[in-house]
């Protein structure tokens, strides 16, 4: 059993280990030379295949000047290599009919590409191609800047998302993890190609990289081709990064944020900090979750829209990070009925801190959970991001079934428990509606 | 081969054919007295089921007093049945950690179950007591009233949501294909339990009605729970409804509709009337889509974002009804960059109106489709749909592999003369952005 929780970060370069799963369909690690880690998870009855680089760097990493950096440079990869220019890296990708695209998170970055499996030695050479042989030409950041300020101005259009942002920084206050992924509108004018390049090469060491694939895949046909497409790169008795760890240190929270706009609705977000992804109490925060905004029979689902017409979207979620986290409910509503709706929120949260759950709620909780994760994981795509974002994120493995097992083992005193301390911890709100200042918000908000 | 392809609709009740696929794989259809259309497909390697009522009523069957019947219909049938309550039906779904859902189009309704293999007995009992049994209760009539205006309000504050039923709205004219599936303001703030119930008994009807399932499913055992569940209602020697044909006679179109909103970038759609979905010229539309405004190296990603970074988001697309259908672009920018970004589009549309596409664009563009065709079918859920969605507007079958081979026979000529068509149709604009009046939109929109 220990070789085969070992954590990657510990794994010595040039050694591979089966981490989980049987037969065919085994997880792999391999630690290649220079510090890079491979895992691959074979998915039986499908002709695909995902791969991902997930890099641990993400907006947390920059500092205030560089906001928005991490993700400026995730736009600027695709713009030209050494071998092939922005044409080319489209152009090959499309004809093959396939997705190559990428995200940036707060603490870290993914590239990945879905094709059919017959294409997979093209995707994982142009995953590599792109995150390590990007040119960043000053050109291309001049051409990309008009399209990250074009972002940020689609964000800000979307009430939602935009709500979002603003909940988070001022439950998490001015901190790193607090603010916007895709920068600031001046951040991203003054942005500059030395600036953003100079993040690229110091922050992107193949010690903090895993390669995930998934699919119709095979571990050691992966290496090969990760060995042709790195050639000399792959070189070094190097360990892997172990994950992030340490306690944010974050600023004062603010209890209330609001941007006025001329919305149609009022967008409403309530919550508090939560618990960090290695907090043990994350699968009783997930069956709290889910019975309280997770599903239609969740409390709020049926106070605020069945049994009230308050809105047509409610729902709670979380986030978690190395060493933070949230907890928070959204509502959409009619802009004179905000009031009632958050007291009717407030109401259902305090009845939870006070009362917990009764035991069907935890199990129909646990069944949501069980059934989402399952259901979830049947395609190439989110096998790959499982494996990838939990190497990158725990530095090692777990099975699915050791997941459902934790979230059986959630009980009625734990989850009671939790939500006593989480529900009564200091509450933000965030609103985006037609309100001119605080004190405009209807009475109960 | 005559049996294998001949129509639903002409199958008689209580034969069951082999339509396509080999094996464990084939696709199945058998007709239940009644004239209910029961269709499955086995999914390799997956351990969930997708079962979906596919009913061919939609919102161009309602009168312009019921506009979005259907809609706020697809909402009442989960308020509750003889046999459970709303908060029975939100509870025995989570307990699962299934999803249940709903959602209607122009033309057809689909509810629609994704559980675990072992709850398919559930998922079968569950839609078909929503779909036959809905008690359409007044008091639920009036608490949805508000849930769908929070809908459409919701939907109002998403400037692309609105600028795409703007200018379908200006594109097809006044005719019922160009409403709004959630109907007007004023049309659910009238809408009587009467109305939609009248509304629900006269065109809920089996002939109309095709139940699909796919995913680790026998097709026997599907008919077993479907006859447990409906028991006497399937009845009778009755053929299954034809698909929908005639021809819409659609109204003047406007060439140009505008919707101010104090939004952050102006969002603009330029497109023209396209082809029904019987039209032949469908396969070689979706290879012209896919290299106009389908992908990364498309024509108008290349134009618009690569060349001149002057939209994050551009892209074309098409809709296809039995008798009309619609051709568009999108892009979304800054407002004072408006009329650069449509004197590019106009453009690239008449350059290709013009040339036709180059061979190699031809070619990605169906290397394009095929990719995303295959990888798009691996999951359950769209499998599901995708024979459910064949039956209902086709009433015939066809195999991936003849959608594939349809594909890959379009040739340049094919698209040519299709764009020398399509790309020359009067053009209808349709924006949502800053601007007080048409007259103070930027030169060359």
């Amino acid at each position: 059993m220990k070789k085969q929780t070992r954590a990657g970060y510990l794994q010595r370069p040039g050694t591979t280990r089966i981490l989980g799963g049987t037969g065919d369909a085994a997880v792999r690690r391999t630690v290649l030379p220079g510090g890079l880690r491979v895992v691959t998870e074979p998915v039986p009855g499908v002709r695909s295949a995902s791969v991902g680089i997930w890099v641990a760097v993400g907006s947390r990493d920059e500092g205030r000047p560089q906001a928005g950096a991490a993700h400026y440079l995730e736009h600027l990869l695709f713009k030209g290599t050494a071998k092939r220019t922005a044409v080319d890296i489209a152009q090959e990708i499309d004809a093959v009919g396939g997705e190559l695209n990428a995200f940036t998170a707060k603490e870290h970055t993914c590239y990945y590409a879905h094709v059919l499996d017959r294409d997979l030695p093209l995707a994982i050479d142009m995953l590599c191609d792109v995150v390590f042989d990007a040119l960043n030409a000053k050109s291309d950041v001049d051409v990309e800047r008009s399209v990250v300020l074009e972002e940020i101005a689609m964000r800000d259009d979307d009430p939602e998302d935009l709500l979002h942002e603003l909940f988070t920084s001022a439950v998490l206050g001015d901190h790193p993890l607090g603010r916007s992924v895709l920068g600031t509108e001046d951040s991203i004018t003054e942005m500059t190609r030395a600036r953003v390049n100079g993040f690229y090469r110091r922050s992107y060491e193949m010690p903090k990289m895993v390669i995930a694939a998934a699919g119709n895949v095979d571990h050691g046909r992966v290496l090969r081709l990760l060995r042709k497409a790195l050639g000399d790169r792959l070189d070094g008795d190097v360990l892997p990064a172990p994950p992030r760890t340490g306690r944010a240190r974050l600023p004062k929270q603010k209890p209330l944020a609001l941007h006025t706009d001329d919305t149609e609705q009022a967008h409403l977000l309530m919550g508090c900090r939560g618990f960090d992804r290695y907090d043990d109490r994350r699968f009783a925060l997930g069956v709290l979750n889910a019975a309280l905004g997770g599903g239609m029979s969740s409390r709020l689902f049926q106070e605020v829209r069945e049994r009230r017409g308050l809105a047509y979207s409610v729902y709670s979620a979380t986030t978690a990070y190395s060493d933070a986290g949230t907890f928070s409910v959204y509502a959409g509503c009619t802009p004179d009925r905000l009031g009632e709706v958050a007291t009717v929120i407030r109401g259902v949260l305090a009845g939870v801190a006070a009362d917990g759950l009764t035991a069907d709620e935890v199990e129909r909780g646990r069944g949501q959970l069980r059934g989402g994760l399952v259901l979830g994981l049947e395609d190439s795509a989110s096998r790959m991001s499982r494996i990838g974002k939990i190497e990158l994120n725990y530095g090692r493995h777990f099975t699915v079934e050791e997941t459902l097992e934790r979230i059986d083992a959630v009980t009625v005193d734990d989850v009671a428990e939790l939500a006593a301390e989480l529900l009564r911890r200091p509450l933000t709100t965030a609103v985006v509606g037609p309100y001119d200042s605080p004190e405009d918000l209807p009475d109960g908000v």
